[in-house]
């Protein structure tokens, strides 16, 4: 067995994808409507309350083009927690306007390659990586990733010092975007069907573009990177609700 | 050709995923949702006698994300058990309020690569592996997988004894956790899409990553191993099935 | 251009696999339902009208897991036969209370990797192979397959001598359980998306997953055979389909 | 840039999968479904005026398995005829008892491997490939395919000499069938998803099946060859339309 | 990592597939069909005036074949831009008669090999590139694609001047068409599922075939370029919208 790599988990992960029958929320009645945005309010306003309480945090988005139409990221501490809160959710009026189309389970994850001296779980740096507020930037890029196991080149082969020298190198080429694009990177091995999952978030969605381009030609990701489905959504405040759903 | 392996094989087995049409649900009558109710909870109590009897079993999960809403898993003697029991639910009121999404049928199998010196049909350590009862932790974990019969990589052309080699040091890895998790193998080749299924117990999911990420260094996962989808699910005692609908 | 191989072909092959609005069915009325059972044995004393003069055969089979409810194989002389009897099936009552999930069209088919002195259609041991009654087990297993054309691994280039030398291995592996399973195989190239189908019938699902098993290691399996779904049933006796029905 | 394969197009063609819902169809009235068939009739016949000026080609089919239930193969000097054909069709009150299921888009194809010293499109014999009439046959067998751009084989980086030595392995594998069965080879890169679309007619469907069978032992086939879905027919004269859709 | 490649990027893109429900459309009053159509080209008129004003191009294409019926390219200044049209299109009436099939997210790219001595956004050629009005050809050919990250053959491990190299020789095989096939490349990394998007513009569709035909023999198609679904549309100016959705 080659040696593995040590991770630090934090939050729970939700990434809640579904799309919306405009048609059926246009022909309910106005107050049918308001009755829904209300309700749907009010349980924003719960979620706002754990966040508020570092206990967790959300977000909203709107996906551009037609995977989806919204886009919800919810951590929770405990796998449970994201249970409920899908369930309370799918009980809601406005959920029966909308169609589940894809949805992601993971948990916030920091890798090491390098030895630690002192407790991560008492570092405040590694504690604000590991239990995070969603970065309230204007765009979100999302997208799942596994490594290659293949024939030829296999991730999970190499030696962990080599493995070690490319996810610096990665880093380094990342470097120039640090500021600019924040990430929340969470593993999925056993509970969804790629191992990471990547969200970034920024104000401009170009440099999205241009992080992931220039990093292609990384060799961990020229050789050995799968990418899942990108998703790239707009950031919906929860004063721009009702505007969105505005017919 | 090269030398197989043993394989006991204990009970039939079906995972049984299904959405719920939650809008059909709340829309339903009063009495509508509790006579679907009561019709589940006797159909449960029928599998809870023979579950009681030790000619059988079953669980009832809360799947996390979009993949399924309900997961269950039945064991029992007979192929046509299973199909018989399938049929059983599908004409079930409560049955008409979900939809069918996954399923995977298979039996429950012990492989041995080393030779044995007595009958393990009469050895209660096997017996016990082969006829269980589901651990009724907090948490499930499900997959499907198969082994690589890539064009360089090929598990069926190893010798027996490579590849009990490399089980051997798969089982070593997994020693940590042996104690916190239990797992069902079960076997589907000519009854399902993969080679084997996984159903992994416990009250952490982390755990499963951690198991699952540790072992994928394994040169048997590394290699070797197609995983199909996985599935995580919360376990729902059957006195927290009128709580999961409550509307 | 490699030599191909002899083959020799009997009955053509429909196996149709539909799923059961079960809500639908149980919604009818008493007199609907009874009716669409009516008229659907009719249809099928007609089909054993057929049978009977050995001028084709059929079977019924409940399928295990969500793949499909009810398969129906189907043997007859000419295509447009087959053809005419899913319209005929379309048309009845009872297809409105199914949805079609799956078909395979193929047809049965004798391989020669030897030369033979005498008239294949004059032996009666290989007319009873072409034009069989479907053999009335309690299990089926069916799954379509083809063989590999891969960048190293090539069954399409290979000798005629080495192609023969690994069906004759692959053969001696069955040999076990040649007297408990019986099979069809029927070839598919030009008619559907595999090579061939493989239907096997067996009392014992058990027997089924352990010739699998078995010749997966043998070399025609392990590195050229690409296996598509698998699905496995329970033989409905005709009168044992009103059972079935039942709500 | 290895040299190309000068090409000779003709008519663009379209292959439109569709399947019919009986129970709709079986649930209008039957002024309803007169008035459908009538329309239809109508459009057919404006289709037969077209074929017999030599301005274009059709031909129906039912398709046998649950891949579609009808397939119109429609032959047009222009892109924008066929889509307003589909256009046409769509609109028609028949249309609305049938669903898309495939379709298939390309153009009459004539490849040379040699150098011609006349101008084809003054060729008599090229013309009629070109600008062919449907054959009528009972049966036709459709299937689109490319060719392989692998790592090792790859067909697009051979030198045009080899290309051709294998395409004339392949016509002559092909030979003992030219009479039996004619073939319409139609182009698709740029318009569909695979490179080619191969069209066989033929009153045998066997012929089909033992033809494909022996190329794919041909060097092309084998290791070239990239099939798509197989789609086997059976031709429907105008005259058996009615039939066709009796309740 | 290996050197990556200078792109310019001008406006964001949305190609937007649908298909009609066309049985929906007829059985709507003449009134909703009219009044469908008056509030779509009253959102025509509004995108009309963006063109006018250079902030940004569309055009509406029917595509042939049954992938979809109607496709919209739009060209917009931000990503939200995008999404608000998205939104604006969603909410009208004539949306409620389509059903969304595909969509492609993208940016208008120009990639450079070579060094440029001035400011490519002052340079008035290359704005006209990044912010073309979309040329209104009675053709359209659209296609996503990526480049090969295989085990053998890596595009992004090639050195930049390797690269390079087969792109120019891929231009130079394209240098016949350059003057009737107009192009719009965009890059989608991070956006979508393909790392570009090609849209060809053209009077004469087999244009299309020939020029991809003939690159398809290029080094950089043959060994590198993984293409996704191919689309061809016929353009429909607004003064034929009417005509398209007349019953």
């Amino acid at each position: 067995m080659v040696e593995s790599v040590t991770t630090f988990d934090g939050w729970y992960t939700l990434h809640d994808f579904r799309t919306i029958n405009w048609e059926k929320w246009q022909r309910a009645t106005e107050s049918e409507r308001n009755e829904a945005l209300i309700e749907f309010h009010n349980l924003m306003s719960e979620w706002q309350i754990v966040e508020d309480n570092h206990e967790g945090s959300h977000a909203l988005y709107s996906i551009v083009g037609q995977k989806a139409d919204l886009m919800f990221i919810v951590l929770r501490p405990t796998m449970k927690d994201l249970n409920k809160l899908e369930s309370q959710f799918n009980k809601t009026a406005l959920a029966h306007y909308t169609l589940p189309v894809y949805s992601y389970v993971s948990i916030i994850e920091k890798s090491s390659y390098t030895k630690r001296e002192t407790d991560p779980y008492k570092d405040p740096a590694m504690l604000a990586k590991l239990y995070p507020t969603i970065p309230k930037t204007q765009y979100i890029c999302f997208y799942p990733m596994s490594k290659l196991r293949g024939e030829i080149n296999n991730w999970f082969t190499l030696p962990k010092e080599e493995r070690g020298r490319m996810m610096f190198e990665h880093i380094a080429t990342s470097k120039p975007y640090t500021e600019d694009i924040k990430r929340i990177i969470t593993g999925s091995i056993g509970f969804d069907d790629y191992e990471w999952g990547v969200s970034l978030f920024c104000d401009d969605p170009l440099k999205f573009k241009k992080l992931i381009y220039d990093t292609r030609f990384d060799e961990v990701s020229a050789k050995y990177a799968i990418f899942g489905t990108f998703y790239i959504g707009n950031y919906i405040p929860k004063e721009e609700v009702n505007t969105y759903f505005e017919i």
